[in-house]
């Protein structure tokens, strides 16, 4: 069982573990200073396919392929995958996951669905309703790039605040049962909208986003940042970070040399030209399963605080003037598998 | 808690209440068979908005006011709304519920995301996460007819196989105390391919789906259609609801008089002149709430199984020449609030 605290933090009861994890990324991010420890690389942007649609469903076929294969699992046993992508109606995870026959249950919080399908993810096991499930999120750049601004083809010029989307996909297996690590609780975010309506500022708009859900969730756990080892955001990239950085201090949380952020991390910007950062649902995905769950596996890393973050703008909403509005969900894996029972828990 | 059973489907042992439900539609809604019993009819087809992805959100945010306004509920007293749309990127949800300011769970299930939001919301609240939450799904034939298929201006001319997307939302309270209504099992569902490519032939591609995830549920559960006083698609509409009673024959179950398809229920086509019948997300989702919950709270129906059906394609997807992936998650209804203890589960 699960149960709620505070002002929306939901704690697992039974920690479910995170029992396996696969990256599958692009050249340029195997190019990048993780190059090394992504699963699989492929040099082909086009993986194969016909059309950058299809490139991406099939970047997600091969991370679940490789996530079944890690662990050892079949398809018939999971229960289900829990997955997303940032493509119109999200058909990059439905064609990657047709072939496999598990059921799917769709997400979509753009960049922070990882997030999203990590939380939902941990607390149907600990709920009682699955043994074994899977979740995913992807991206690509090419498939992105014509969607959401011009066609390559195009050769639009990016401001400096402009993200690169990464071509990335991860996959995670969760179960009732192993471990470590562990998801010990999640908060889910709420919509947050400052009012930044600069497309390519999505930093900028999702920084709030990431605010508020980590104010919600140290008020309700009564834990600070010093508790933690690493406090990781989706793709905030340099501007969006920095911008965290001094939302948090405003509000009494010093993140300090603890905070990274995924998409800061895929990149390296004096190589690689990629203005503030990497982005996409897929850049979180990828990265902190290549990043940061090895060694929380291995107790080198005992508590991390994961937000992946997403602009839930469309090109429809920006041409018509809107602004953009983000969220972002947290997810608290721990090497310790154990019910939380301290802060404000202790004290009804 | 929840636990599965069989191939797929997930009991919950303390069933949660659908508390409270709203639904709110356009003009040609209200003036089909069922005008009469949906909460609040727009005679603006704009909702009062500039645009028809804005009119849509207004649609989502009327729906959801409702709901809080009929359920006695403040958004702060939910701890989440897991919703979703047809719309790129999911905007109308989006914009929708950015002012409620209750933590979002985005979903995308095409015109089966009530059915997976429902599911998903029973199984959070029998699993202890949630105590109180909304599930809701909405569609408006202008905005979908424009991203779809073609802008309004066009006048495109519809073969007789294609459907009418309807200007609908229904939103649901689920609780962890009070109804009736209960949701006793839900069946998560797999994305099924038969290879149909025309996208005005929907209710073909949909049926498949629907057929599997009752093949899964019969035989996991060992319940026969004759326990249950209705089975109900979502929007397959006439060709495709005639094509989901042959499949189920072919599979020895007869649906008989107990099915009924929300999208065939929706318009009367004797004076209404949408072809094959209603879809969008919308259709099933404010179709469940203004015909049949009002009779599984009154017990005038006892057993219902709600099947709401979607096509996974995008615009991009059938330019590309893909076929047709669909989607089809079950909800199980009842009167009766007890553990499901019959089927497999007596002889385990």
């Amino acid at each position: 069982m699960a149960h709620r605290i505070g002002k929306g933090t939901i704690l697992c009861d039974t920690p479910p573990a995170v029992a396996a994890w696969a990256s599958v990324v692009g050249r340029r991010e195997r190019e990048g200073p993780l190059g090394a420890l992504f699963d699989l690389a492929e040099d082909d942007a086009a993986f194969g396919q016909p059309t950058w649609e299809k490139s991406e469903s099939e970047l997600v076929r091969r991370t679940m392929a490789l996530l079944l294969e890690k662990s050892g699992k079949t398809a018939d046993e999971l229960d289900c995958v829990l997955a997303g992508d940032l493509l119109n109606q999200c058909v990059a995870a439905t064609y990657g996951l047709r072939s496999f026959g598990i059921p799917v249950l769709g997400l979509y919080s753009a960049c922070s669905t990882i997030s999203e399908g990590l939380a939902l993810g941990a607390l149907l096991c600990d709920g009682g309703a699955a043994d074994c499930l899977a979740a995913t999120a992807s991206s690509h750049f090419c498939s992105a790039e014509r969607q959401y601004r011009s066609p390559l083809e195009y050769g639009g010029v990016r401001p400096p605040t402009a993200q690169w989307t990464a071509t990335a996909c991860g996959a995670y297996l969760l179960t009732k049962r192993g471990g470590p690590p562990y998801v010990r609780a999640v908060t889910p975010g709420t919509i947050e909208d400052l009012g930044i309506d600069d497309q390519n500022n999505m930093g900028a708009a999702m920084a709030p986003a990431a605010a508020g859900t980590l104010r919600r969730f140290f008020a309700d756990t009564r834990l600070a940042p010093a508790d933690f080892d690493a406090i990781v955001t989706g793709d905030l990239g340099s501007i969006g970070s920095a911008l965290l950085l001094s939302l948090a201090e405003e509000a009494g949380l010093s993140l300090g040399g603890r905070y990274s952020d995924c998409g800061v991390l895929l990149f390296d910007p004096a190589r690689q030209d990629v203005h503030a950062g990497g982005s996409g649902a897929g850049c979180s995905s990828a990265v902190l399963a290549a990043r940061f769950l090895p060694e929380l596996q291995s107790g080198r890393l005992q508590n991390v605080l994961f937000l992946a973050t997403g602009a839930l703008l469309s090109p429809t909403t920006v041409q018509q003037k809107e602004t953009i509005p983000a969220i972002s969900h947290l997810v608290w894996l721990s090497h310790e598998g154990g019910p939380f029972c301290g802060g404000k828990e202790a004290q009804r």
